[in-house]
């Protein structure tokens, strides 16, 4: 089974779980207007427009343009597909009076990633519904989407393993490439150098990957390298993504460029690194299926605040899969209709991230990790120290 | 100034021109989830939710989230950007009452490139529109849009010039690639090869580009190339596009694998491109500002038929930009609600496509023009003679 395959698998699963009669995803020109989640059922894009049919009978079924059939047919996703032809809303209809469904799930939310339908093609589609005399009721699919988009099947899983691993190997080789006078700039370039020597892809935009913190006072978020040049004694910090296979990783080291004569990290920031990672094992203790997505946020926050440190400014963390902001639950504030107010479920991968922002620079650490029954497994390896630059050779 | 600058420029010219208070572009999470218009109007994804708002009298706001102010005042291209901080509610309430817009503009509609808004946002924006007090009239911002994405900037044209130049080049290359046994794979890998060596990207889906079209009855439209391999006596036509600073080209070209003992094109395929020719320029005469988009498809068609021949298959034309198929008005059949259902107008960058199915292949000619007030001038350089591949050396 490919993965398309496997995941579409899982849909037939969701939308009979969900208690849904007809999932239905419908667009055209996806390379210029993309639907987030095709990716994950398909691996061609539709140039004319085309439907995704999956039932809660568990029936797969591609209602396809010309331009496009054939391509559908090669990917072996679908139990059947049809080409419509000249003639999209002549299909469309007989398609619809055989599955007769009473209740029509369609890609709309706040959530981004279960957001792909547009608003032009939901105009269009409920009069064409009108039409064909049928009294479907439309709801939203981010039910469907989340499940989807969260529960990673192993191949899945084995492509965001392959990125973090890569992802760490890189950020180790920064380690030696820092040195006094390199820019964020010029860091930024190494790493780029470095994903294009490893023929992978950024996990997010370009210009902005990685994010390089160096010293005090660095830009906030994910605005691209500047000139700050690294001075000793600072602390530098990366924001750090790759993509292998259409998957992603994202991760944050931090470094300390030695003065002269020292050979060790300052004890001070040995011991905050120490207690940022207490703070963190606090929100990880509660990373538990079940567990609101909110539970394990609030947890690091209070354990930052408890020894007196301001909160982190983002969330602690969100889903990685095929983006590195991979929408669905995640783990931030307790909000109405904030990402955290749903509970956490096995087989979803998760980043969790903090920071302290601290005299020389700011202490980031960002890992990934999968929840099993019984909690969190570490997909990247923790950084348990500090990373020493610089220094005698 | 900048492209994006120029193209800002351009957008408050448009809004203007067509009477609307305030043109609103709402989006979150671009890398996920993209609006195709915004990359025309600034160079930096939206991470949290973030409004580009242009009004009626020529200012441009963006009201950014705290992920977003920074990259967007980099940017330079509005003349004012608003960190909402925490609450994108109170800062959109806010900024409406100082607007206070009669009607606003938002981002769906039946065409592809001016669709980019979700449901979901839409959902979301009218409830906070209502909540906010405001009673606004809400329309579709096609028509700015298509104006927008179609009157090309001066550097938009150089660099779309600069793809088309390049296309040439690579498909002059394949001329000496293509020999007996060579497979469409084979091709497809070898201008992949030459777009990496010249630094370019695709134009379309990586996988689809070229289209390899290999003797009779070869795969219509945009499916992977197969391994049907070249034979003496072939016509061989691509359909290839590259991608130069964000803009593209899409070009088709015919070759003729010689025949043993054989050194020029078979009289009759000669006769055939001259005829393909004069139903093209049937169409191209009609290309002039003013003239609805389905004129110059059914004069080519027209020319087609006259000649004895059947009518092409998909449109005579489509705008090329930031994407190969660039949506706005078409030059496409005359149909209800179709893209060739509203005026050319000067500025615009236009494909000039058609082709005959003959004994052993296929001749498709499709070009590139920049529609002036006099009508169309071609960028790309036509395809006077069918071109020969294999021989004697």
């Amino acid at each position: 089974m490919t993965l398309h395959q496997e995941k579409m698998r899982q849909a037939q699963a969701i939308v009979r779980e969900e208690g849904v009669d007809l999932w239905l995803t419908l667009a055209r020109e996806t390379i210029m207007n993309n639907d987030p989640v095709l990716p994950l059922l398909c691996p061609v894009e539709f140039g004319g427009i085309t439907g995704l049919f999956i039932t809660g009978e568990g029936r797969t079924i591609a209602l396809a343009s010309q331009l496009d059939h054939l391509g559908l047919e090669q990917t072996g996703v679908c139990d059947e597909v049809i080409n419509y032809g000249a003639d999209f809303e002549a299909g469309f209809a007989a398609l619809l009076a055989r599955l007769a469904p009473g209740t029509i799930a369609l890609n709309y939310s706040r959530d981004v990633a279960a957001d792909g339908l547009t608003h032009g093609m939901y105009l269009y589609l409920t009069a064409l519904l009108e039409r064909c005399g049928f009294a479907g009721k439309l709801i939203s699919a981010e039910g469907i989407i989340g499940k989807l988009r969260g529960r990673k099947a192993p191949e899945e899983l084995r492509r965001i393993r392959e990125a973090t691993k890569l992802t760490e190997t890189i950020l180790r080789e920064v380690a030696g490439f820092i040195r006094e006078g390199v820019s964020q700039r010029d860091i930024y370039q190494f790493c780029q150098q470095r994903i294009a020597f490893y023929g992978a892809e950024d996990a997010w935009d370009h210009d902005q990957n990685p994010g390089v913190f160096i010293g005090p006072n660095p830009v906030i978020g994910h605005a691209g390298p500047g000139d700050r040049r690294a001075e000793k004694g600072d602390l530098i910090n990366l924001d750090f993504g790759v993509k292998v296979k259409g998957y992603c990783s994202d991760i944050q080291r931090t470094y300390y460029l030695l003065r002269d004569g020292e050979t060790d990290i300052p004890e001070v920031y040995k011991e905050h690194l120490a207690n940022l990672h207490r703070a963190i094992d606090q929100g990880v203790a509660l990373m538990q299926p079940g567990r609101m997505g909110w539970e394990p946020d609030s947890a690091a926050r209070k354990g930052l605040t408890d020894q007196g440190y301001p909160e982190f400014r983002y969330s602690f963390g969100h889903q990685v899969g095929r983006a590195a902001h991979d929408g669905g639950v995640s783990m931030t504030r307790h909000r109405p209709g904030g990402g955290g107010e749903a509970p956490l479920e096995e087989g979803l991968v998760l980043t969790i991230d903090a920071n302290l922002y601290l005299d020389r620079g700011r202490i980031g650490q960002e890992d990934v990790a999968y929840l099993t029954k019984d909690g969190a497994e570490f997909i990247s390896e923790r950084q348990t120290e500090i990373w020493l630059c610089g220094g005698q050779p």
